[in-house]
């Protein structure tokens, strides 16, 4: 792919919130978007960090000790092991996830509700 | 690191074009800042894709059949092994560089002014 790619315009193209889509891939990892509302569940990754930019809105990641509110503009890296939990502050933000492409967005443990295993790209 | 990046403030830290800097580590990949003013040099990667997103401004990425303007709020991702140039339309342009921890920015070529092997973190 060497066409560009306007994440405005691949937001409009969803409302489900936790259902990250897949926007790009570089090596082996993939570039996705998704939208939160809410809270997510407590994870972690054994073997996978995860880059979380936030394109609109504001995030809350939350960390077993503490937090962290990225804005727009902002983003932070979550190392693999540790536990987190990432939720949206206001309404919704929009995110975009970039991480491996073996990573499964509710982490090592049983699936649940929020487990999506297959991706659509967008 | 678990902190937050505010990615204004990093840009805000340096201002020679051409130096991409390290803002983080996810898995192999690095996430860079750099500031493009002109046009770099054509060079290609035999084994590294690398995506380049717009944070301000507006950057050319040329192919040799073509090319493609992309604003802030873009990003376009450039296949291992296709020729490309980057560069600024207008005075400058501020980009994320997402690729390979191997990736050397003038590519697979021999070293040029441009080349830059030992990257700053930011």
């Amino acid at each position: 792919m060497t066409s560009k790619v306007n994440l405005s315009e691949k937001f409009a193209l969803f409302d489900k919130a936790w259902t990250p889509k897949i926007a790009g891939q570089v090596n082996d990892m993939h570039l996705k978007l998704a939208k939160f509302r809410g809270e997510f569940q407590w994870h972690s990754h054994e073997k996978e960090d995860e880059l979380f930019l936030v394109v609109q809105g504001t995030m809350r990641m939350a960390f077993r000790d503490r937090e962290e509110i990225v804005e727009a503009g902002e983003f932070i890296i979550v190392p693999r092991g540790v536990e987190h939990r990432a939720g949206a502050v206001g309404e919704e933000c929009h995110v975009i996830l970039l991480e491996p492409a073996t990573t499964v967005n509710t982490g090592d443990g049983a699936e649940t509700e929020f487990t999506v295993k297959d991706l659509e790209e967008i």
